[in-house]
């Protein structure tokens, strides 16, 4: 079963150009001058439409347990979304819980994602128990496909790791060739300032930002470079959201270090003004790190310009303002941190290449190309080329739509971005050669995704 | 009439990937899965071998007048010496003298290549006469295929143009959108220290170094990108050799201004130490800017991983150590300016592979695809890729070779790598489709290179 | 003749203590503990006053030649306001000619202060014409007690020097121990750029602001560093205004070379607001550099505490609104530059103590001691201490005055700090041991000050 | 009873200049033109000397619990020491331990030294314990004249406070005026990197070096920084050693934050080569942080001329080579931390100055007069000045002397400078006018020196 697109401007990161493509199965089997290939058993006219690699969104929470409630996407709701949106591969992370180990955590999440997916999927490993046992298992971690491994500087208690627990971490991450990624803010100091809020009686969502003063943002990546350094593993910064941790990224960058860094779309597009709506509203835009004052998207847009900031993810973590949110009432401490995002991605940063923020190779790079190289996944996703996978999105620039929670395909009773117009439409999408979305709407299955055994990084010098 | 390449590893900037190429005439028609294109009329085999895009060299001196005699390389002997070390397209520099107009240089520079290159080729401008007209002109540069402009800081009384004749020309650049290329060298103070060191009995080839510290590069640089900044311009600056200068391109570019810088190779590999040899042997090593301690090296290495340093070119103008370089026997100052190396720049680069100091894609990036698209050749050039001229270099990475004057092709007396060892060599070239070097040697034409009527600039944001 | 000042607060650059101070003659003999000195011929009583060095004015310029008018303080009346304003020493610019000599143009200054100042006064001398007689002149102008020279990065045809006598100049400066001032601004990128403006019909005082932007300034200000680096010689810039300057001196600084910077108070105070006023008031506030946006501001107090900006000096150079300034009604660039200020510093200054963006420590060592130090005046001037001149200022902190130029001193027909409300008057002063204005006046004369022979840079290491 | 000191060139933090000072008792009641003061009951001819403040060396360790034994200078012996260099000042460390009250431990600290010091002294309390209990008795330091707060980011289980902690206090030294130093490693990296050398082998003296690299010093002082600057809390940086921490201070001062460092001689003029002596004899370099690579001390250096390193005191806390480095044979880690040098800080600070790193008033105002601002004492102390204390030194400028254990009045057995040069030596010293060291030797006595209750720091902005 073959299929030939035509007609479309095939984009690369280093832009776009006229090509067709022709999938043979589930493989991208050659990218040909226009007019050169086929027949083949189906033709899609691309014309005047872009033909890109399907989406990577490199950080995703479905099902994901916290503070006795779960995000409300499932592996089936939220990967079906993703497809929706462009998106064709999720990394979601395993959690390990303390007291048990990565395998069996990892074999948890086989068990919930298994069969349950509509698009294919990896893992990232949470560590949140650094012991000789945990450490001994991350080559059984890399060995199963999963080499690359989060670690909290924040959420004491929790997921929290010391700096030694941290070292360790990294010393056996450089040992076997995996990547250590980061939650980088002091939620020791952090959870200093919440408890004094709290305790003068400030409640309200906003609070959740005042308390997490990009400075210690900041301050924590410093930290987790400075130890990466000494112990010479590769870094990567998860959800990078303050000028002041952008600044030590390309500090650090500058120097030549392995330190790498993504933001989301949230931080681009939303405030701590969101924050500080009225009526427990903000709590829908409580997310850690939190909504930083506008000033600092500038910032962001300039890295994504000169990839300091290299990759693009959502952090997309779904809980429902009705009962969910809600059980931070009276304590913004309580409210589980989370923006659902995982649909809108390609689409808002697009808006970037709309507004002239990005060109149109960097919206596919950071979106796509990079999150492939950097976990172990490309050549096989990523690019639009022969042999790799035929994850491909065909995407009208200059269609219309309106974000909303009326419209969307995620499985949560708000948008964060309510009433967005776009500019840009996903029209197609194919994942491993078979159509998902069309215009006629969602032609796939839930059973239709694999799971993603990755390479480790090949992206890293 | 097709030809198959088949079996190679091709490059992209991204790195490696197994994949087939199919040539149709001049044009590359399809990249598939290994064994899924063809049958074609010829097959080329390239197991166990690299497959990448030709190399462009965005900077060459072929016939250059200079004070009284010319740089040696025809443009017939300069680019079949290119096509031999895999570079498939030169960009040379068109020189207006002063009191000429730009059209008549353009002209007369069309005179001298048409019809007389190996490989394919386009122009840049010199501007040595910044006046109302002259401005004017740059408009009609750019639509004969010439869309950057070259400027000095540098050569008082030669080359050189004022910081507000600079301004004025940047102003017009902005305007047309074109790009402006520098030579970033504060010339003014340079002639005051280099006629203090001659006054002072100071004659020999090291004084060229002494009196052009890196300091006077580093703000030159500086100063260029101030101006930059002032007007909107994009700024190219070329050759740069200095850490101070890399410091200032790197700040600026953080910043997000559209500032780029290109190195060369002997800036990579040689020393003020050469330029210290007795026996006048110095003045084979006598460039502007001239070769630094090799301090600056790593830094250079680590811009060119950090991508402060775009693009790998080589200002290739050659002079012969015999009656050439022996006008400034008794006068610094009086050595033509140049050192030869168009037919070295893969090998060379491809050695920083070798040593870990550039990835693959790095390597493919700086030395072809970048400058493609800097230079507004792109996807015309750079890129294996369906629709692409089939300029293409199959090349043995584990091959070994010897540089020496006794084998190189380029038409000068000596080697300024004479006797490094090289891992890795070129094995096959196609310049647009034709076979124009192959193991039984050079079968190209002197009359087979096209000019390259360039775009604007697409690299830039 | 003895007088002893009792009861006050003393001022040095570490802050207040409680001392009083004997004066014998000219000379300051000994500071005691309050109530061990004396008796004396007369008694000052200082209770709740502060007591600090006079005031060290390091850069006016009093009937100044320029555009064919002057500058309209004489030495008299210049020297007369600075007294009443607690300033006690000036240093006043000898202007060289083109085509004249150094030590004729001092022979000229001295004709016209000799006799005719009312504190004492010492020269620089401004390099218009560099070449082999005015720098072996430098020697002589050491000798005769004028050790600091400054030269021009703007004012083509006028003032200007380029980079190859900066070069020569400064070379002279490291060999004799003297210091290079430099007013730091890319004039030849200014003028082209004012020129354009004037070309376009934009004739208003703002354009003066508009036409030479900050990064002018920076970018000169990092030249002169480098000049100043490849030289080995001291640097001081004058009047900077600029965060980009600030930025390079603060780095040179860090870097450990002999960089210092001076600031004036209507970069603290005033802004491009005030050029922008309609009906020509914009030319009252023309000066070189140009009043800056606000946001500068905070940034040169800043470097006024870090000590990146060392000295403050007011640049004094009054043209009368009427008839002066007038002449550049239809073309900005015809407006005689200059501001009168050399009776407010001293107050203005002690406004950022009010406000908390000074301690009085930095007061008395920006205003004073530094001065004093950097010019070769020191310990005769900027300090209370036995041996010191007796250039003395009775301070009364609380009391609150308006700046008007109905009440001002200055020979000029505008203030511009009209209507300006300051905390903080100058009581008392005494000049070597005279009271030149006390409460009830100016008692001093325009035959007391003298010249004063300065040693070299006592300041540098 | 008086006493003139005449004929010298007296010290300040402005240089030097020539003045007699006449002292009452124990006060400076005048400094006066030469010749102008007396006469008094003794004269001192300080002809040919120079007249300079008493050190004042703001952190030492005398008689100090660690690990079951006591540093070996008592109050007694150590302040005598600390005469003969010519320091009439020490601020010691009173040590809380855990599960103390930060009274009692005052309690302990003045029945240590009260009575047997040779010199004045204060202390500075180190906060072991953060509760809410000693949260609020730093109030009542502050009344007894201990307003500065030491604690470690280093010695998990021991000193340690975590960031929280750390917060904590800082919000409260910013409400009350106190100032919090800050001992910037990252102890918790530090002690698994011991951990795992130790269990690898590794147990020589110059793991201790190896196992805490500079980029951990650098990122706790980072992170003190950043957290002062979350809380608006002083931070004054103590011991700092490393290149890395240097260039943290730097760049937090230059944006204005009151953030200060202090360097020791130790990391001016000793290295990890001597860490690395074999014989166990690096044992007697152990000090934390290490000394670090000689390529730090350039660093250093100009720190102090750029007054990024503000302050140089010794960390004075000598163990025996024998009986107590001895404890760590066999493990690193267990050495005593310390190195004695409270009797060498003026002398080998004076080195700088004969090497041209350091001008006189920086030698004064690093070793006296900032010490003395920064913690309250001046001008009490830390000037020659009326009304201040006549702690005086009169040091010989030229002068030889070799340090060692032969010579030296530590009560150590071992000098860090053994055999080491020294241009300079201490004549005579005066605490509070009485004359405690003279070319006849000591004539002070243990009970004259009196426990100095500190005022805030007047030194900050």
């Amino acid at each position: 079963m073959t299929t030939l697109i035509s007609g479309g401007q095939v984009l690369s990161t280093a832009g776009a150009s006229a090509a067709d493509v022709l999938v043979d199965g589930e493989i991208i089997v050659a990218v040909g001058a226009p007019g050169t290939l086929g027949p083949a058993d189906d033709t899609i006219d691309a014309t005047g439409k872009y033909v890109l690699p399907g989406g990577i969104d490199a950080h995703t929470h479905m099902e994901m347990p916290f503070g006795g409630t779960h995000s409300v996407d499932t592996f089936g709701t939220g990967t079906t979304a993703a497809a929706w949106g462009g998106t064709t591969t999720i990394i979601d992370f395993a959690v390990q819980a303390k007291g048990t180990s990565l395998l069996s955590t990892m074999d948890k999440w086989h068990e919930k994602a298994d069969g349950n997916c509509a698009i294919d999927y990896g893992f990232h490993m949470i560590v949140s128990d650094v012991n000789d046992s945990s450490l001994k298992e991350m080559q059984a971690c890399v060995d199963g496909g999963v080499g690359s491994f989060k670690m909290f500087m924040a959420y004491p208690g929790v997921f929290y790791s010391t700096d030694g627990e941290i070292l360790l971490a990294m010393q056996k991450a450089r040992e076997i060739g995996a990547t250590i990624m980061m939650h980088a803010e002091n939620g020791i100091a952090i959870d200093q300032l919440a408890a004094q809020a709290f305790a003068e009686g400030k409640i309200d969502p906003v609070q959740h930002g005042l308390t997490r003063p990009p400075e210690l943002e900041g301050e924590a990546t410093s930290r987790a470079i400075q130890l990466a350094k000494v112990t010479g593993a590769p870094l990567y910064i998860v959800h990078l959201s303050a000028s002041q941790a952008l600044a030590a990224v390309a500090e650090a960058r500058n120097d030549g270090q392995n330190v790498f860094a993504e933001t989301c779309p949230q931080y681009l597009y939303l405030s701590i003004e969101d924050l500080a709506k009225p009526d427990f509203e903000g709590s829908k835009y409580v997310a850690s790190p939190p909504l930083r004052e506008k000033s600092h998207q500038a910032d962001l847009w300039r890295g994504l310009r000169t990839n300091d900031l290299s990759v693009v993810s959502t952090d997309h973590c779904p809980f429902c303002f009705k009962d969910q949110k809600e059980l931070g009432r009276g304590d913004f401490r309580a409210i589980p941190n989370g923006i659902p995002g995982v649909e809108h991605r390609m689409d808002l940063l697009h808006q970037g290449v709309v507004a002239g923020e990005l060109t149109l190779g960097r919206w596919v790079e950071t979106c796509s190309t990079t999150p492939a190289r950097m976990f172990g996944l490309y050549p096989r996703k990523g690019v639009i080329a022969a042999g790799s996978d035929a994850d491909i999105v065909i995407y009208d620039p200059s269609a219309k739509q309106t974000l909303s929670v009326e419209t969307h395909h995620m499985n949560v009773d708000y948008s964060a971005y309510e009433g967005l117009e776009i500019t840009g439409k996903v029209e197609t999408v194919l994942s491993r050669g078979r159509v998902v979305v069309s215009p006629s709407g969602f032609s796939g299955s839930t059973t239709h995704g694999k799971f993603l055994s990755r390479d480790l990084n090949q992206y890293l010098n």
